[in-house]
């Protein structure tokens, strides 16, 4: 038996079951020049959902009852590809299916040594994600303080231990105690904020920081955002990584004017997607599989199960129920 | 008779008379190692608002009862100092009065055989802002289209002229039918909009550009440069150089939250003070001065005459009464 899951409707606000289908199809075969693909780990992130609407962004769409797709790590099941042998494990943007084939383009070997979902993980996206963001827009100089918001996010937690190995002083703010405790005694991080359950966060991010915050890595956007932003130092560096709080906005949200803040602190505010830095892809995974071999990365998962789960693990995203990267087990 | 102005109050919004104070004072003389300097010209700039209030800014701000100042350009009319004669000039920054002394130390000679002003503008500080801030944030490729706001400002209407020198297309955004003539007319811009006479300027924006904005200069903040942001394209940089529509503001203003679209585009928005590049000066003058002897910069200057009325002129330039760079002729 196969499985697919189409986009049924582009949401509104937030995403909900209804804007999912789920159908069975045909199980299909690998022709010559192909393998078929088992699918063994989903990845979801909160990018997607800026898929499923049709406004201009930095990806293309999905289309309406077509298959969903994102990273995912899949065991080859059948070959007729003479570059792939069953049993071999792979992983790629491919569509959420149960079973599908694939001509082998873009397709990348993983080892199973290796914990799998590390691909999907810190020696993947979410890992070049932290490294590319903090390293070609936040620059950090040892000794400097960073604040990173959603920081027990997949992104989040690798960006805060990476400020670690580079001399940062590092705040996290993250959105329960159960979060802000792991940060601290997992992660590494000097300080963590629980936005939820503190009043004033300018004033706490201030008493955290003692001297201003020099680099900003923002996952989230909005008052968080201008929480931190009022406490930046001239030459302060903002990598735009994310925004998950106005993901589900269905108009722009209002805010205090940053231009006048940005221009009297000579700061720089960036937005990136981790596709700009490609041609620094290769020398960014090693960097990180040294830094995990070594000790220095550690990660954290949410591991869920069942195929079925896929849409629903992927709404949990927006209630913060992940801690780390959001994976999902068929 | 000599004569100073005073900060006599800090503004709350915008500056008023009151906030100035004339004072007669006693004439000095050159002692040893000192020149006896004339006022000539005096600059007005839209910065000097925020160095009336006392907040956190780039700058000291000025003390209460204590002499205004800015960039002048001055005659030496007696000197006890080996390295400047009577009859010299120099630009530094000194005191909004009528005469007053100097050890020499920051003061730059300046070629009366030049236009004097020139100094204050084209090749001084203006200059250097708009070359900097073009050239070091904005890196304009051939082909790409730049939008000025405050473009028939003195340092946006250089911008726009170096803008066409390094091959963009260039939008400027002034607040009268005069000024986008001038734009067109004087100053080369391909496109220029009044808007005070437009409805919607972000479609504006959108028809002069065509195919969206590759770089924005931005000299005031607030509702037009939402609409200039809006327009961007991928990868758009933004140089903030100026806030004039926030200045006088006596609480943070709102605005649609930026970041989303920061973050889509993978764009750029730094903000910056020409201080900055110091190091760069000494080229970015010898540049300046190519240009402007081979007639590729034209610049415009509001001449006012009287030293009573440097607090109107400097008031003047927030109701946009000035063309150009605004100057007090003593």
């Amino acid at each position: 038996m196969n499985r697919v899951i189409l986009l049924a409707s582009r949401p509104h606000g937030k995403p909900s079951a209804k804007d999912f289908k789920f159908e069975d199809i045909e199980m299909p075969t690998a022709k010559a020049g192909e393998v078929l693909l088992k699918t063994v780990y989903v990845s979801v992130d909160p990018y997607l959902r800026g898929r499923m609407s049709d406004a201009k962004s930095y990806v293309a769409p999905f289309e309406l009852n077509k298959p969903m797709n994102s990273a995912l790590i899949a065991e080859v099941t059948a070959s007729e590809h003479p570059d792939f042998e069953v049993g071999e494990f792979v992983t790629a943007g491919l569509d959420w299916k149960l079973f599908q084939t694939s001509d082998g383009h873009g397709l990348t070997k993983v080892d199973p040594s290796v914990s799998l979902t590390a691909y999907l993980g810190v020696l993947g996206m979410t890992g070049l994600t932290a490294l590319m963001g903090l390293q070609e827009i936040g620059k950090p100089q040892e000794g400097e303080t960073l604040v990173v918001s959603g920081a027990a996010g997949a992104v989040g937690s690798i960006v805060g231990q990476i400020g670690k190995i580079m001399g940062c002083k590092v705040i996290g703010i993250a959105g329960s105690d159960e979060k802000t405790m792991a940060l601290k005694s997992k992660f590494g991080f000097d300080e963590a904020i629980n936005y939820k359950s503190t009043d004033n966060m300018q004033e706490a991010i201030a008493a955290a920081a003692g001297d201003g915050v020099d680099i900003y890595f923002d996952n989230v956007g909005g008052d968080i955002s201008d929480a931190v932003i009022f406490n930046m130092n001239k030459y302060g560096r903002i990598a735009i990584c994310g925004a998950i709080s106005s993901y589900n906005d269905t108009e722009a949200s209002k805010g205090p004017r940053l231009q006048p803040y940005i221009l009297k602190n000579s700061m720089l505010m960036q937005g990136f997607i981790v596709s700009n830095y490609a041609k620094k892809f290769p020398e960014g995974v090693k960097q990180l599989s040294e830094w995990l071999k070594a000790g220095k990365l550690q990660y954290a998962e949410t591991i869920v199960e069942g195929f079925d789960q896929i849409p629903q693990a992927f709404m949990d995203l927006f209630e913060g129920k992940n801690e780390g990267k959001m994976v999902v087990k068929i």
